[in-house]
């Protein structure tokens, strides 16, 4: 009985990931989008400062620094992008990619528009949701992330970040888009180099900011579906005038 | 010579607003839209409160509830509707618009898209800007509201509010447009009717929110422009078919 009832639930649960991401898809993808779904990693990058130095600047709402390589010998080498770990790695950035692949498992999606679906945002921070996304002969990284800059208050950043140089970024424009509820939240920047770094891009608040209000009103059963394009930048007609 | 620095400060503020006025028209106004300079008021709605009962709540991250008095007798009057001040006026919905305009002299702007031009940014909260806006035969009340839901952490909260009762608010939609530094911010949602109260909508935060930092980066010279729009509501035609 014990055992039909544990199978009865396996199902279920598989139902509701279907229906889920079916409705995903049903909310963005009137052109066939690609939806994935995002799980949860809890951030280890910061654990060891954590109870310390970093516990003093997160009160203080500022972010403890990149924590690159003291010395980066060849001036070609970068050292690893991952956001959720402190690793060792430097190498070229042409491999950036394969390294976040192999050694992060950071997994790679194909597509100019695709849906990121991050599951369980009930999480407590710090959480990230991470992927990469290869498109326009280039591959970005998106990073979702739960934070408390206020102690108590979580906060959802999003932004997503070029696998190449600043001068190679400024050729794009990344769209984030929630839609839900009869509500709809559009956020639209050109993108930053991954050699900057995304924990500056974060503390800086320049990118998508969600409160929890917010984030529970665009989510579906503890989801959160982001619609993601990019496009080649045209400098905005606007402010390209001025 | 005293007399003539002064002269030449005033000839000097006057050039700059022309000039900040003509810039949020170029960013927004290529069909030639409506640019309203508006000023912040300090908030004195909850003003005798504040130092008491207030404080507590706002500590903790409640807001206090909307003064509405204690019997309103005739069912078809509404209490004022005015964000800013606890006033003991009653009176038809249909008079409401009147008696915002003659009492509390807030502005009502003509058009179906304007360009809010939110002035002195910096001022402490709690502050407010508010105008009317007056569209496809009705009247909206935009607020725009500088508040520290977390101490020390002010935010900025702007919505969109029908005068006129929710049942007509779910025709129309609102959006809410800021465009600056090659970064582009749009929230569109339902608008909430006046019936509500614009304290618990941004106390849900069911709103554009932007934290300090957004706030700067869409800035300029310590003004926001923030592009509106309303439209009779379809509903979101990916949400309908669900």
């Amino acid at each position: 009985m014990l055992f039909f009832t544990q199978c009865f639930g396996a199902v279920l649960d598989l139902i509701h990931l279907r229906f889920q991401h079916y409705k995903a898809k049903r909310v963005f993808s009137a052109a066939g989008q690609l939806v994935c779904v995002v799980n949860p990693t809890h951030s280890l990058k910061y654990a060891p400062t954590r109870c310390t130095a970093a516990q003093t600047s997160v009160e203080q709402g500022v972010l403890p620094p990149c924590h690159h390589h003291e010395a980066v010998h060849d001036p070609q080498l970068v050292p690893c992008t991952c956001p959720l770990f402190s690793c060792p790695w430097e190498g070229h950035l042409e491999v950036v990619v394969s390294h976040l692949r192999q050694t992060h498992r950071i997994n790679i999606l194909q597509g100019a528009e695709i849906v990121f679906l991050a599951t369980d945002m009930h999480l407590p921070a710090p959480t990230d949701w991470i992927i990469m996304h290869s498109c326009l002969g280039h591959q970005f990284l998106l990073v979702l992330r739960k934070q408390e800059k206020y102690e108590g208050h979580p906060q959802f950043f999003a932004t997503m970040m070029l696998i190449g140089t600043p001068t190679q970024a400024d050729n794009f424009t990344y769209r984030l888009e929630l839609n839900r509820n009869q509500r709809r939240l559009k956020w639209e920047a050109t993108p930053r180099s991954v050699l900057e770094c995304v924990d500056s891009v974060i503390s800086d608040g320049d990118c998508l900011v969600l409160n929890t209000s917010l984030a529970q009103l665009f989510s579906d059963n503890g989801s959160l579906a982001i619609g993601i394009a990019i496009t080649t930048s045209k400098v905005h007609n606007a402010e390209a005038e001025m």
